[in-house]
């Protein structure tokens, strides 16, 4: 490999241990961490998991909270050339075992504290062999123990910078979860411009407080690190706790929901908290007072379009002020295209599924060479998802790509007519299904819940999509029904096929694309 | 190649043809040039390119002022994996027939107005079979007439990303011009963080005034392109012509160093020109009331250290906030060592070559496989200049291993107008030296040593110099001694500097950049 040239997420730890020796990196409980002292304990980390069998490509699973050790980890298997996987702590012993099986780890790091039960009955089903170390053990059995026994010295292996470094579980589209691979400069190139994005540099303090089982509160957490700034951990998102560590680090950044918003302002009531240093959001008045304005392009408009496996954002909103599309626009090293099930490009204007090249996205799922090879047909990553590319050039995502009706040679996504149906003031909910039909292949109809007390006519509600988009996706019919069937959060649209007679779907049993 | 992570120059344009098609791209005299213009325009030129024999690897030599077509031809020569090459239009005859014969480009496009006569006396020189192509002429044989024999096709061409796209010129140090290759991707990544620094995004509208054969004004040119911003182009800095611009464009920056600010002033004392959307350092009181004050990172701590091999920038003074350092800290995409002659590292506080690796820095000289074998020894690029690593992990530049002068922004070898007056049949020996100039940071004083029975005045050396290097590295001033003091046999530069009132060379202190 093309040594001069490389750069991994170990080698930056490396440089920050030289360029920022002093700068805080990690703030957990009552650890600090400085850089100097975080790359030695890196480095111990790696010759301890190198000596438990750990080389490159095999998998290291952390199944515990936020913690400092969670980055740590990462970039110890980032030495390695190892692939670290957070899991979702909050999942069942059944769904652990799942991961577990699925991910076959060399080691896993895994922690007593609130989890301990379900990850204790998740290692008795692990029949893979793996070495299971507690991460919150005092003592010998411990991960500062495990530490003790590497020594502090750069780990010989030479690392390929698009290999995988991190696996994220997502259960998005084929019904069970599977492991997007991230590569070292999908994500180094996806901290450098979420950091130009949100104004993350060296002086930014990061409080980790949303779930790092999330590429979404990870992005900031590596933007963050790249630059030399200081990540500050909690084990989860508790009000009170946030504002001490808000007050006590003065932390610029955070990852916080609207309803942790609000009782950390009531937890703060008093004022005794001062969270000024950290720049957020406008939310409700008494959290405006607290806290600082974020004026980084993000804070103006913040998010985009965007899902694990392309390493976090595709999309920001923040490059498409005074656009149409809502979605912004590419990140400056990505491509998008808007694609028929064809594989055609569309014009703008036209509703086709999001297709998109560049670093940042994944190398695939772990264990799924399958829908790996499915999901980059013709050299783009497929993304599942819908999306129109606006007249002026900014993007819209219109929502998940799960079913397709064709009639008469026209595609017509169920999530575009739904989301133009859930903008008439009568619909509560609402799902598109095909009906066939002898002389078009199908007709669109449409299963509508009204709200409570609201009346809106079957001609009415055609009248409303027809003016909203084009005439040949608007339905041909509306059945209203009082509650939708649903499997979990999912509209169950093979019920409401046997109920109201669809079928005739393009490329049935299956999907296409 | 791994086409679904690929991003290139091409791509970045290909993309905003579809993601920012109205925006303005291009501004150059009367013409404004949207994205979505630009694209068909390069892409014209491509395929007109590779009628005429352009393809991978390849060069393509740009022997004119600054013009919008300086991008549009870098960005055709992306499409087709080939190499844009923008030649210092101020050399002499000889300097430019020597870059052609060292590039041998397939492709020259030149430039009457202004330098016709030394591209001609150069073209005259050509050897090589390129075709040359005016660029300013009307009509049948122009460039928009290339453009017209080209269709707008997307080139079939897959193009490596690793692969170079720029050489850029650099005199170095080995005494005779090498072109250093630099990479699709060394120069995304460098712009990438450059725009973070300097806060250049879509709306940044940067004024191309600076040299275009400099990495340093073209760095900037590259962030506002990678976001979408506008880039303008003026021939060269006239001072009126620039306050015209920027009222009339709205620019946010500009490369524009101090003699031309004060010009600047004095052009628009009467304040005709609204220059307040410009974003520029404190200078003059008279500047700073007519301009707006640089609140960036880099405006607040300008420059780092560079050079053109590491592709602009290595280390950024922003980085350095509050260090000891005076060149700051390394860009988060690179690493550095301070090294001792046995290519060992020093510890800090210690000088050493400074050598780097990442993805940003050059990958080798066109046309000179030892010397690049050399800088790269050891996996790592020698660049040949000393520094220290202060105990807070920034770091300083010391100075060059061999000496460097610097006048308005131009690096000037010593070893170069050394090598030009030992042609002069009365000159025995000599040595170059810098006098530190207020206006313009140094002045070059040559030191001569007459053979005996010969007699040449200054003036007649002067006029020697001029005749066959750029005007610039002339000699301002000629000292005649009987012989120069020696250590050994190496000219002994500090007692000539104590003799004769040398100093001011860049890196003590300040910045080189």
């Amino acid at each position: 490999m093309d040594l001069l040239h490389s750069i991994t997420l170990g080698d930056v730890l490396t440089e920050h241990r030289r360029g920022n020796p002093v700068q805080t990196a990690l703030v957990c409980g009552d650890l600090r961490i400085s850089y100097a002292a975080m790359d030695a304990r890196v480095n111990r980390l790696t010759a301890a998991l190198a000596a438990r069998g750990v080389g490159a490509g095999d998998r290291v699973l952390w199944l515990g909270q936020n913690c400092h050790r969670v980055l740590e980890t990462l970039l110890a298997a980032a030495k390695l050339g190892a692939v670290f996987c957070p899991a979702n702590w909050r999942q069942t012993a059944d769904e652990l075992a799942f991961v577990i099986g699925d991910l076959s780890p060399r080691v896993v790091l895994w922690q007593e504290r609130e989890i301990g039960a379900a990850a204790k009955a998740a290692h008795a089903r692990d029949s893979g062999g793996a070495v299971w170390i507690q991460h919150d053990a005092e003592g010998k059995d411990g991960y500062e123990s495990l530490l003790a026994t590497g020594r502090d010295e750069a780990p010989p292996e030479v690392v390929e910078p698009a290999s995988a470094v991190l696996a994220m579980y997502t259960a998005a589209f084929s019904g069970r979860p599977g492991a997007a691979l991230l590569s070292h400069t999908g994500l180094l190139l996806q901290a450098l411009v979420i950091s130009k994005i949100q104004d993350v540099g060296r002086d930014y303090v990061y409080l980790n407080c949303g779930p790092l089982f999330h590429i979404a509160t990870f992005m900031t957490t590596l933007a963050t690190f790249v630059w030399g700034g200081t990540n500050v951990f909690t084990p989860r998102a508790d009000a009170e706790e946030l504002c001490r560590l808000i007050a006590a680090e003065r932390c610029t950044g955070a990852f916080v929901m609207g309803p942790t918003m609000q009782q950390m302002a009531d937890a703060n009531r008093d004022g005794r908290f001062d969270l000024t240093s950290l720049r957020s959001f406008r939310a409700a008045p008494a959290w405006n007072a607290m806290t600082s304005e974020d004026t980084s392009p993000w804070g103006r408009r913040p998010g985009g379009y965007g899902q694990t496996e392309v390493g976090g954002l595709l999309t920001l909103a923040a490059l498409g002020l005074g656009a149409t599309g809502s979605h912004g626009r590419a990140l400056p090293v990505t491509q998008v295209r808007i694609l028929d099930p064809d594989e055609r490009e569309v014009p703008a204007g036209e509703v086709g599924e999001i297709v998109a090249r560049g670093p940042t996205l994944m190398h695939g799922y772990h264990a799924r060479p399958e829908e790996s090879v499915r999901r980059r047909a013709g050299d783009w990553h497929h993304t599942n998802d819908l999306g129109r590319r606006e007249p002026d050039g900014s993007l819209s995502f219109v929502g998940p790509k799960t079913r397709l009706l064709k009639s008469a040679a026209e595609n017509i996504y169920p999530a575009e007519v739904e989301g133009c149906l859930r903008q008439h003031p009568a619909v509560l909910d609402c799902a598109i299904i095909g009906r066939p039909d002898r002389e078009w292949g199908q007709r669109v109809v449409a299963i509508v819940v009204r709200k409570p007390g609201k009346d809106a006519s079957a001609e009415e509600l055609v009248e409303h999509c027809r003016e909203r988009i084009a005439s040949y996706k608007k339905p041909r019919a509306v059945e209203f029904v009082d509650q939708l069937p649903r499997r979990g959060f999912a509209v169950d649209y093979e019920a409401l096929d046997v109920q109201f007679g669809g079928g005739g779907y393009p490329g049935e049993p299956g999907r296409r694309g």
